[in-house]
């Protein structure tokens, strides 16, 4: 993600746009068009051609191409804040989580605090990892070996981390120094860690239909090409900016959409997902621990964060 | 469903837009809809007959026919959404009923063990087949001949393997083996799986009403016959390649959206819910057997699984 | 509801388009409008007069047009689904409330279990009936002669036959038959009872202001009246058939809305909730009973069910 | 609310459409606007006036038009919508309440049953009043002297009312007259009555931002003065009809919206909370003391029930 | 927040526009332009140029400008009024919270009552400001001198207020005068605490992507400065009235977007979270200590309140 001051100036982002990658494919993408826009209306000067084609057919595309994008943006931009706020439930339950349990446990069962405190912050980590290029075992902190073992051999790790948090949970409950109240009270929390990875999953697994993907590449594609012949006979060279900008309107769109489509991902305007696991973690041992973790500062205005 | 990355090649995916069947039939109709255009063109041309409509009456009509497809698309949509989030339910409820099971039965219990990790399978094979052609027996895992009779006896198997379920649990937490908290913690995930069922039935069930369906169809209809008459004043034999193009747009969203209205099917861009199936299996008997399902491999880019 | 098999034939379905009696009801609208614009437009031919309106006057009123039609059609759809909805719940819970009824009650009370099985069937033909004209007694099965007594005192039938229910239940629970974690498990889904009626009944009771409802009816009869005297000009006697179509689509929307809007009725496409109340019926006693109750056949395509 | 048949008589109901008082405003909006038209074309008449504007500017203007006609009808009907929502959860969760009181209580305390039949339904009673005017303690039924000396004293009564049943629940509880379980299932209807308070003072006491209010009516205020001036040029005296059927495409959008966006007041498309808080009356009372409250008739259709 | 009475004077309410800064920054951009445009004009009437472009190119684009504008409007609002809904369910969950409190604690435990009304209004209040400019102690009542040595130290202020009132609440439990049902009803109101903030935070730190902010900012510019270019041929001087309008049009809705997108600050149009924390300190006193919190009069109409 690309930190930045929502509404304070409006000059200074557009002078930053360049930030983001996937408006500088854009820019490239309209030069593109300009050349071939450049070159076809030449052919029609040069060789004195008036194509009987006018602006008024783009309205009637018009109806569909808006439907085509409104669909689009707004799929894509659902799923971005979906995301984002399956990973804000997991913040609001690991801390509830770390809460509850440093007032249920016993006061002087240290062990289990710290236990607890690891692996809420290693399912976050492997979380994170599981979404982008699998989970490495080295990013996971304090990993005893008998453990690091166990993680090698299971397929999922996420998965498998939030059963040990459960085991560990229920064999505290079975020895007594949990009440059944306490149980009930913890267990949405931990259920909690299955929805949000399910999601998470589902988002990044479940792009939009093939078919739709598709046909929306092939509209654009055709409808980009028509443009210079269509404005041609009204406008004559001025159809080069002007076919740029509309190109420039509509692929703007399809790629702005494409970027966020997945979110967990290193995009440029993908989620913070390593930055949220990191808040998660300093949070957990603050409250489990009483330990401060050391803030990793997050750079300065139009910095990345991922 | 057609498995393709999405955001990387946007020319590598027009080349394959044929894997979609709908897409195979979308170029058909807008072939068809192009010979039609020809011999209306040339009987005009022929009979040198200039028609009175001109295109200003499309623009009439595109407020009806965008509501129209945006109804159709948003309501398909958001079933196949629906239907997939209802799998996500599925796979985040498998796994942590499976999880809690695991932590929860006594450590020496491997028979109920074994018997939950086979029936939650089956529960998820049945229903991927009672949404579809009807549940096989031989398809579902190990039943005993004992089971298999009353199966066979029974009108609705997903429903009676989820009984089979709260049954087990109910005896073993009379026989003291569970406590309330645990019995009131499992049972939320229990009941998702007759939420799960329900909510797919209904998606199934309830196409959009039929006079929505019909009226959509004789809309576009008679628009796609007027087109021709309506452009070739302004047109003239361009009308041929802009008729195809805007119907192309038109039936597009159509077809498109009849694909993806029932998403449990065998289309192409369905749900893969025989994937999914396959790994709630795998990981459900991951958890509470330790033992390793093969991982059946799902295919290069652009293969279909369902 | 109409039943059909949704994206299996275009041409088919067209051709049954009569099925339903609000297409019926359109086409009639249509051909009134139909001679209406043929009066007016002989008049204009006959006595040579050309209006000075044209069309371009409707694509400014286009904008207000298209708010109210999609505010129209999003809301009354909004309502038939989340009536549907309500349904599935309902067919969810009495499932669910069935299947932990019959594991949780001890063996030998098959008295209970018929009772269940027999209220919880009585209170979705109540509540089919209570949507609809009023509940008929007669309709309930197997009522004894006291019950019927009281059911004829009280005002609101399916409230009290769930307060019946959960009396029974509280009984048993008293008892010592259920625990207090089968209580808290059996809650929920006799909740959704009252909360499935309210949902009805706030449907039903609330259709959308009625300021809209006569703006909406107000606004399309000035319009559909202005358009033979705005299209004229450019059309000629092509007025005719063009004012027909453009009627078509509009009046088609706020029909079809104005059916779907109250779902529970007997139109042609409102919920079968008739046909769901004999399924949860059957459902419940194979569930709680082991007795199979004969499947009614649901008639073939085209065929209507409520 | 203005009470009438949805989908039985066209004519009928455009009939009584001055049966609102909001419809009665835009009539009047309208005339006014008319009369201005006509000066106005009068004068461009009689001094041979053509201004340079035409309508083409106005579908420019059309595009932020339509947004914020849009955003204003959604956001109220939003509002209105689910006003009526909370009110239902009322209706439900209160029935509940009393299904379950009635059920847990022992039989013979009758006390107890009044106490909570008589404070369920002064929460309502207080609840609409607190929405309106403020509670008036005369409106209340059956308030014994201390408890009406201490709502004198709270600034907050539907919340001391609400308290009061809590307290009341949590004695008998303690006197262990009722269960664990039956305090749990109990809990979350008494907790919907916060829920359904805070819902309704939120929507009542936040209307859309000041800026968005003002902005709308600067628009609208705007627009329908450039109408003559630019509609005059194309259809001379033809202006003062059109400018009046826009202006009332337009005002009557906002004024609408105006009407429903504060759901709990006295216009006449506000919600019956009135009389949803006597049925909820009627209701409880006949559940806990099986005694029939009065029902006071509603009234014919059009007529207005609050 | 501007408190203004909905719906009661158009005129006054256009009279006080200037109330808003958003709405002065839009009248002074708005005059900008209009400088712009009239600079624009003069030189091409004074040089006698008649660009080439009209106005129908706006039509084209104006597909994607209002797709952008839509989408601009209905993100923004969606945060505006889903922090709105987080405060009301703050203030929901803290009554219940405080009346459950005070009908389960022991008569005599006076301390507790106040320690909890004490930190459930230094909750709010440090929310509050966490959102704004970070927590400032001296904000805070009564905090004795070693819990606010503690609040120092911790990083995240709510949180640790937030783990202080359950872990009051635990003691309480274990000492055993709150019972198991007891902190099974309470424990949903405190976790609560933890869902209000987590969302808040995330409204507050998650921004629309970087991308659609700078690409909508440049869409406008360039829109804006290509108005006096495409409407000179048509309007001549009309250009000037005509831009600046239409500019205001387009600009009013980012700017205001804007202004609502980040709710929790002290923007004139932002929530009155200020407001409604002393509301909830108020409420919780008056519930759990009887003691009246004097009410801060909130000023008149068009008056401001944050």
């Amino acid at each position: 993600m690309i930190i930045y001051e929502p509404n304070k100036n409006w000059f200074r982002d557009i002078w930053n746009l360049t930030t983001s990658w996937t408006i500088r494919k854009i820019i490239n993408g309209v030069l593109l068009v300009g050349v071939l826009a450049t070159v076809i209306c030449s052919v029609f000067y040069h060789f004195d051609i008036v194509p009987l084609l006018n602006s008024s057919i783009f309205s009637l595309l018009g109806i569909v191409l808006s439907i085509l994008l409104v669909f689009r943006t707004t799929t894509a931009y659902d799923r971005w804040w979906e995301g984002r706020k399956q990973w804000g439930d997991l913040v609001n339950n690991t801390r509830t989580l770390a809460v509850i349990l440093h007032a249920c446990l016993p006061k002087t069962d240290d062990a289990s605090r710290m236990y607890f405190a690891r692996q809420i912050s290693n399912f976050c980590i492997a979380l994170r990892d599981h979404l982008r290029k699998g989970v490495k075992r080295e990013e996971l902190i304090d990993v005893p070996a008998e453990e690091g073992e166990a993680l090698g051999r299971v397929q999922h790790v996420p998965n498998y981390i939030a059963y040990l948090i459960y085991d560990r949970m229920q064999t505290i409950y079975k020895a007594g120094a949990l009440t059944e109240a306490d149980m009930i009270n913890l267990k949405p929390h931990h259920q909690s860690l299955f929805d949000v990875l399910g999601a998470c999953e589902r988002i990044k697994k479940t792009p939009i239909p093939f078919s739709y993907s598709v046909y929306i590449k092939v509209f654009i594609s055709l409808y980009g090409l028509m443009l210079p012949f269509g404005l041609y006979k009204d406008f004559g060279f001025y159809t080069i900016p002007l076919t740029m900008f509309i190109f420039f309107a509509m692929i703007g769109l399809e790629l702005m959409a494409q970027e966020i489509e997945d979110p967990f991902g290193l995009d440029c305007n993908d989620l913070p997902t390593g930055d949220i696991a990191l808040t998660i973690r300093k949070n957990v041992f603050e409250i489990l621990e009483n330990r401060s973790v050391k803030e990793t500062t997050s750079g300065g205005i139009y910095s990345k964060v991922f």
